[in-house]
């Protein structure tokens, strides 16, 4: 952070001119007081962007927020955790619309100012009887300052809330950036999901919000691996109401590079909070792949390696497996010379020219055995290069997500079936 | 097997005009005499095919049998386990050659004659100084009927040998098809690997051979997936030498047709054994797509299904859980509707047009704790199928591959380093 932005307190209510609240409305746990229920609003108008799961099936909120998002016009986004909202057909996308519609018109907004968003089980409708009479106090309850509850309503298998907030410069005045996060991929039992919401008082049209957004969920969100699975609900929505007063950005200009770069860093320093709190994770590794034919050969052979059970199972066990690592290497469609292969663990030459480097067994072990390591991969056929950030596979992951089974019967007492 | 084929009893030599012999050459572990190299010949000429692993890394032995197989002149197949001389460079594809080269020599045939397989640790050398001694030993005891050590000479972390020979009629004379096989994928913790060696003493012409196992490797071998690792040194090679005296087989023949049938019969069960005895596997589950665009999108999502680490877990957990499979269809690249989606599990709908079957899910969950069932899967948009073969995922098998650091380690101490 040497550059023109700098880390702050807070998250998501950091920057001017939004307020959020967060409501336990027993939607993970009938009864409970748990927070699962939150609401972000800008005081003024906004653009809004968004970038969502490509999986073919899409949660109802998913496609709500998606056509919502068209025309860059949103103002709130209401989120949910507990239930995914996803396989529940046509009754889903109306009760997604009908809890937009009804903030919407608390906050005298159009149902199309507002953004939703689910995470939690799939396949069971939301239980609208509860939610609904939380929406007023929600929207009631809007205060600024409480960006922290939004960042642990949304939790699901995450053991710690993840927010963050930057400030730069622009044209002499101060904006800022803010952002929470939960959950990265299926990583969790229930069906969870990552979710990212992200803030800025900066002015900005909708067409380079959009670019913004793009560029950082490229160089973040999209390197991310845990199990390899994704999910149906995967959305990051970022709002841009520019009450900081700074002149707007405008494209191509000192302030967009540096806004961008400050984006970037919200946004990957998000990412890999995901990785290092996924489920039963207990290795952060950065696998950096050069030297491919191509970004595209490089990408291939970083998610095979990065998605490897063999490969993340012999992180677990700090095993300095490298002949796992060019097998996974081999077989992930890059053009590959196996002679020319170099890998790294933690620094230390492993494999050079695709034969065993002269090191001792003991000093990779040791590099292995870290919270956090890189391996660095050099196909040395050109100039493509590409990074993913992984993590280990453990047996507790495995026996965590064996079965959802007694979630799913104890949803169905508490009445969370297809008839409510 | 209502067909014109039935079981015999017996593996890879039970075809007429094949000898066998396996010998323990401390490949596996040194001093010992666990069988680890074992040698197949016929006493005719005979023509040779083999299909490969597609992996970019390939083991010497892989590269040097390919070689030998161009022209289909093959008579015989030297196999070790324990070591995989893979990734081992120049010294690896000698040690490959000139092993093939005293066998030849010792049977009077061409060096290219004789395919070589290896199977077991990357990136260490093959131990020369315990082959080379073996090898004339192999060629001396060589003697019909001894199909059952070589099946188990080549197993390495198979808790059983695999071997199966059916009898079929061609023109009013039997014909034998014999097979062998261990390990499916990257499952050993040694860095493991499939393999599959069958003969049969019909006559058939290169080509024809070449059809015939391709059509049975796609069947079969192609289509079973344990930990969606592919190895650096799969092989499946066949033989056929025309010791039964039946009329050679000529293509689109009623002869043709029944053969094939029989091979494909053979192949599979080879391949249905290998996910049985996969690592720390509890389960057997048959993944069928039907109604998708193409066979080509059949295939997509029928091997996100069978790949899904969430999905993988779920079946070991007994847990009927049709939302992670549906998740799983919808990030396959296949293309899907989701309110088109059918899922049922062991014969029951569990999810219908989308959305939730009106199923108990005790009925679900005793079918998913069977040993064996089957994920039946419509897309409802075209006449597009596929089945592949997959396990569950435990957490014994991350435990089980967490380290091969300690056998790498023993390895170095028993002189299998870089300068043997």
């Amino acid at each position: 952070m040497a550059s023109g932005y700098r880390k702050i307190k807070g998250g998501v209510v950091a920057p001017r001119g939004y307020k959020a609240y967060a409501v336990g409305a027993g939607v993970k746990t009938p009864g409970a007081d748990r927070l699962d229920m939150a609401l972000i609003a800008s005081d003024v108008d906004c653009v809004g962007a968004g970038t969502f799961t490509t999986n073919r099936v899409k949660a109802a909120p998913v496609r709500v927020s998606q056509a919502h998002l068209r025309d860059g016009d949103l103002r709130a986004i209401l989120v949910n955790s507990g239930n995914a909202n996803a396989c529940t057909g046509v009754k889903g996308v109306e009760d997604a619309r009908l809890c937009a519609k009804v903030v919407g018109d608390l906050l005298g907004l159009k149902q199309s100012q507002v953004g939703v968003c689910s995470t939690g089980v799939i396949g069971l409708p939301l239980p609208m009887v509860r939610i609904e009479p939380k929406l007023h106090e929600l929207v009631g309850g809007l205060v600024r300052g409480s960006g922290t509850s939004v960042a642990q309503a949304i939790m699901t298998s995450d053991t710690r809330h993840k927010e963050i907030a930057v400030s730069l410069e622009v044209g002499g005045e101060r904006v800022r950036i803010g952002a929470c996060a939960k959950g990265a991929g299926m990583i969790n039992p229930y069906m969870a999901t990552m979710l990212c919401f992200v803030t800025t008082d900066a002015r900005l049209s909708h067409g380079l919000l959009k670019e913004l957004v793009s560029e950082a969920v490229g160089l973040s969100f999209n390197r991310i691996t845990i199990d390899g699975d994704m999910s149906t609900n995967d959305s990051v929505i970022m709002l841009a109401n520019g009450a900081s007063g700074a002149r707007g950005i405008k494209r191509g200009s000192a302030d967009f590079r540096i806004f961008q770069e400050a984006l970037n860093y919200v946004m990957l320093e998000m990412a890999k909070s995901l990785v290092c709190d996924g489920e039963r994770v207990t290795k952060f590794v950065t696998v950096n792949v050069k030297g491919a034919k191509s970004e595209r050969d490089a990408k291939k052979a970083a998610e095979a390696v990065a998605n490897s059970s063999l490969v993340k199972c012999s992180w677990n066990g700090n095993d300095p497996n490298w002949g796992r690592i060019i097998h996974a290497i081999g077989y992930s469609g890059a053009v590959v010379k196996e002679e020319g292969v170099d890998i790294f663990i933690g620094g230390l030459a492993a494999c050079l020219g695709g034969l065993e480097a002269d090191v001792s067994m003991d000093a990779l072990r040791e590099r292995v055995a870290c919270d956090a390591f890189a391996i660095d991969i050099n196909l040395n056929l050109g100039v493509g290069e590409y990074t993913v950030y992984s993590s280990d596979l453990s047996p507790e992951y495995v026996d965590f997500n064996r079965s959802e089974y007694a979630y799913w019967k104890q949803a169905k007492k508490d009445g969370l079936t297809k008839s409510v």
